[in-house]
């Protein structure tokens, strides 16, 4: 198919835009000397902050930290900023294990439905991007398959990615506890543990791409520093690539910032690679017409 | 489509083969009571001894001792089996890690282009069952996705089931080892540690399903006890499933055993369990027509 610009509506008429019309142009003609087979176009994306809105804080801490009140164990933001990784990790236990699998998608399916992001009084689900949303449906129609890694919890997101990315489960990879198969009195089941096995963050994607893929990306995107091996990884390949860097500037509409709201990931050595490399930053409050999906 | 048992050329016309057809037709008629939907038409296989040859030893086992050789670390079956995981462990460590993931590719690339097996005198990608790759292909044009979730390494596989069984690198899934992501001097690259984040059998193999997939399978096929729990996770879906047992009876074709080469799993248990849930047990030496492909 030919690639046309109004196939993104949400993104103005700049550079950023112009870039991605061009290398998926460059990549799908089979006359064109950068022509990638099917089979290879391989798209990667981080998700907290570059595919939804991560700010004032993770969806899924907002989750847990629900859940954890629910339990009888109420915490605050405040008290897990000033507690850092093990305070993390201690909520993390209490509200995602000792349960199975399919009782935590119950959970999650259940939250997700009704609680509302703080600022924009709006279902997390809709706090995506929509020029990235148009992005993938681009890609996809291009016979790229676009998958997810993210520091995120896997569960977690597969319980909403499918209805508001299209993507199937087996395409959306985060951090990941280990799970204990057993014989329960509804049948054999998975049951969540304590152990986490991947924190799937910074060099560690890279690593997660191999085994879950077992290909070289050519097209990834993402906003902070923890994605800068995925986007070194992927510029590595034999084949023309494309590097998107989602730059935080929108106050008015979104968030502007540098620095992630909990784990602290900064962006000065993302914003220094591509600068270095001419991958492609979206300036967030120039690039895009709208940010968030109208409702 | 419709289901034509002549789709299957290598079974006979046994009870194995009339189960199959009509699980196939069942799950894929929309207006059968039966009917399960494309996306979750999700089959997994064991490899080792379901897909193809295991016997006289793992094809994996025979590239390590014969790398281990060139590394000037001669070692052999008797030592190896004499052993045990130990002796195993640090035979992999030395052939299997301490290189990168690329160089890795084109050691097994290499070794499998020149190495033949001991009796059949063929490649060992030629000691797949015909039968099977049949099966895979009848499962492909009926919507299935199908998978691998085997106990051999997955860097391993993925040198050589794209072109035999036609998966893409994603679906098949085995033990991994950690890799390591750095800046090397041809550019960024995953180095192979020694640490084994997994390995792939028995109750691992539904949390590998679970990771790797995220959707419960409506088939499973395996041939040891070790398969049994993606068996019995299988079982459990909600749809109408359909599980299968390679049972190795042809010692005039291929071998005749109960347990399986190196690590010793038996079939005891997986035998029982077929025999109480009426799980379709493949009987080789009465069930196909071929074993191997035809050279």
């Amino acid at each position: 198919m030919t690639v046309s610009a109004d196939q993104l509506p949400s993104w103005r008429e700049t550079s950023a835009k112009q870039e991605i019309v061009e290398f998926v142009a460059a990549v799908t003609d089979p006359d064109a000397p950068d022509f990638v087979p099917e089979p290879d176009r391989v798209a990667v994306f981080d998700n907290d902050g570059t595919l939804w809105t991560e700010q004032p804080v993770y969806a899924q801490l907002v989750f847990a930290v629900d859940r954890a009140a629910e339990l009888g164990h109420p915490t605050s933001l405040e008290k897990l900023q000033a507690g850092g990784m093990a305070a993390l990790i201690e909520l993390v236990t209490l509200t995602h294990t000792g349960i199975t699998t399919d009782e935590f998608d119950a959970r999650c399916r259940s939250w997700l439905a009704s609680a509302r992001h703080p600022r924009f009084g709006r279902p997390y689900p809709e706090t995506v991007y929509q020029p990235m949303l148009e992005l993938l449906g681009l890609l996809d129609r291009n016979g790229f398959s676009c998958w997810i890694f993210s520091g995120g919890g896997t569960d977690f997101m597969r319980t909403w990615t499918a209805d508001v990315y299209g993507l199937p489960p087996h395409r959306v990879i985060g951090s990941v506890g280990e799970t204990e198969f057993r014989t329960g009195a509804g049948g054999p089941e998975l049951i969540k543990g304590t152990t986490i096995q991947v924190i799937n963050d910074g060099p560690q994607k890279p690593s997660s791409i191999h085994r879950h893929i077992g290909q070289r990306p050519i097209v990834a995107a993402g906003n902070t520093d923890g994605d800068l091996a995925m986007l070194q990884w992927t510029a590595a390949s034999p084949h023309r690539t494309l590097q998107l860097v989602v730059h935080h500037t929108d106050a008015e509409r979104e968030y502007a910032y540098d620095r992630d709201p909990i784990l602290g990931s900064g962006t000065d050595q993302i914003l220094a690679a591509a600068a270095d490399h001419k991958w492609t930053v979206i300036d967030m409050a120039a690039d895009w017409a709208n940010v968030h999906p109208a409702r």
